[in-house]
């Protein structure tokens, strides 16, 4: 999968609207623990911010929260690129420091650190059938994405599994996902079903979706979806000139070929994305109004978007080039987060072990 | 799978002549691991003894001999019950301990106790694909038996990766398995060639199968296999009174009516055990002519049977019983050989994961 396609990270690239917010009809307390995260395949962008960055900002004060680096995920289809995936664990982790997410209220870790998701995948294999693997609406969709036809990894098949295991060592109540990835926590919950029973007591615990009320964010080209490998991204640790050159090739009308024509709104990325932005509802307003009837040019929307694009990410960026300065520093707050995260892992891996006679010392 | 399939005891149940050895034209020092071991779903029986336990007992004066109690592969098609696995991985122990299995000599471990197993088999799912895994012969063949058709646990499609990973974990160079088993050696061995070239590097060891140049031993009722769901062993903790009733209930030759009659000695379960057993072999010689000519009564055959057995098995139960008044340094010496075999199998976990970009601190 890209870094588009895990529970975390397609939510992080809904949101078409300026809220930004989850849905709001969960609990919120800290007896909630949220498990989300990112497969680190790439620079975080825009997508990411709009659809799950801001909302994690947001949760790590309301929920426990519990941010995956997914590198052991992404060599579900990375395989023949490994470095990739290693080189982007920290650059993910500067684009979570740099939004703000707080290492001292969310706990941040490394998927591939924590050898009891594998064991939890491993004992799980056991309580899927092939067939039902086979007929995850969102593993077949993938599966036709990637032309994979008949040479489906083993791992890409089974990764609805791994997922579980993520999902259910740390107990997470809440799991942020794109309507789309619903599937995965269906997977999920019949997983820990099945254990329950078979366990005859509730050691794990199900999940609950928290699907965000907005849509994508789309590409600057006017594709429904913002994503690296299309090249239609406004990455968060832009440059000034990258911002200003990115914003020019936004996507608006196109028949909108004199500033004197009226303007359409439906489609037009630079008013979707000031609607994602834009705190200045208003002044949005009258420019919306003004641009239908006519008389206003895209150079004046797209000037707005990029003052408010240049003045959104500059702090962003620069706090990004400050947490660069001391990469072994954010190494030591993944190590301890991972720590954190691995002694909870296993609290829940050894209770599942000993309910299935995997207990002898 | 029963305990008959894994490759340690496919090989196990192998054997119809006196020999026991196996295929002779292996090399023999030191320098090469043999990695074997037993699902623990029951009681190990002559079937095993005679193809498997014997070898065992002459190779750890020769190898390095690494025996795993494979509760973690049991689970793949016994995960409806637990227990019974946990409960057979100590009487397991236990009968590799009365037939002379040394564990100063063998590490003896338990597989679910070295989570680096689960590590491995996880990343090893990237390097193989779905319709591969459905390749198998040896799968192909066992799903057939288990009716499994499109309900397979997707833990059993994919257990030939956790082979790969208990043997590559090891850097296993020789594992015994029956002929039927041979593709999972070539899966492991495919597995091996993919990594190594994605490392760039020789970190995995490609494994030479160990086949035994005898077949199976059948089953007390002449069916070809002696199993334990087909209710035909004699257990090696068999009682005295029960060697003397499966003795008796020993398939012959159902055309040998009258004891001047000439016998058969085909199919002759009798006879096969004899060759299997008898160290005396000019006196089984005499004795068959004798039967074929006429003027034998299979009594007198399977006198003498009953007495070879006795005298075989009483020294193997009596240590056995030694060995059942403490369980506890049993399980102590389960634990030294699981702390041994884990630190190797860490060892080469940790190769497989830096070579994949899965190091961080």
């Amino acid at each position: 999968m890209s870094e588009q396609t895990t529970p975390a990270n397609t939510a992080s690239n809904a949101g078409s609207n300026a809220t930004g917010n989850a849905a709001s009809n969960v609990p919120s307390d800290k007896n909630h623990l949220i498990l989300t995260g990112d497969r680190p395949t790439g620079p975080l962008h825009l997508g990411h911010f709009v659809g799950s960055l801001r909302n994690r900002v947001k949760y790590q004060s309301q929920y426990k929260q519990f941010i995956m680096l997914a590198d052991a995920q992404a060599l579900t289809d990375n395989m023949d690129d490994p470095a990739k995936v290693h080189n982007n664990v920290l650059e993910v982790a500067l684009d979570y420091l740099a939004v703000g997410i707080d290492p001292a209220q969310s706990t941040i870790f490394i998927q591939s650190q924590i050898p009891e998701l594998t064991e939890l995948t491993f004992y799980y294999l056991n309580l899927v059938t092939v067939a039902r693997l086979e007929r995850n609406p969102t593993i077949k969709q993938e599966i036709l994405l990637r032309n994979f036809e008949r040479d489906i990894p083993a791992g890409f098949l089974t990764y609805p599994v791994s997922q579980a295991a993520d999902i259910t060592a740390f107990k997470a109540s809440l799991v942020p996902v794109g309507e789309d990835q619903i599937p995965m926590i269906e997977q999920t919950n019949e997983i820990v079903r099945r254990f329950n029973r078979l366990a005859k007591r509730d050691i794990l615990v199900e999940a609950q979706a928290l699907v965000p009320e907005i849509g994508r964010l789309p590409g600057i080209d006017g594709k429904a979806k913002m994503s690296k490998s299309l090249g239609n991204t406004i990455n968060l640790g832009a440059t000034s000139a990258e911002i200003k050159a990115a914003v020019k090739m936004v996507y608006t009308d196109p028949l909108h070929l004199r500033v004197e024509d009226p303007g359409h709104l439906e489609g037009n990325v630079a008013f979707i994305y000031l609607d994602a932005f834009d705190t200045d509802k208003e002044g949005l307003q009258a420019m919306k109004e003004h641009y239908v009837r006519g008389g206003l040019g895209d150079g004046m929307v797209k000037k707005r978007l990029e003052g408010i694009l240049q003045d959104m990410l500059a702090p962003i960026r620069e706090r990004r080039q400050e947490y660069e300065k001391d990469r072994g520093q954010v190494l030591q707050m993944l190590k301890q987060g991972t720590e954190r995260a691995r002694e909870i892992a296993a609290r829940t891996t050894d209770e599942v072990k000993a309910a299935i006679g995997l207990k002898h010392f």
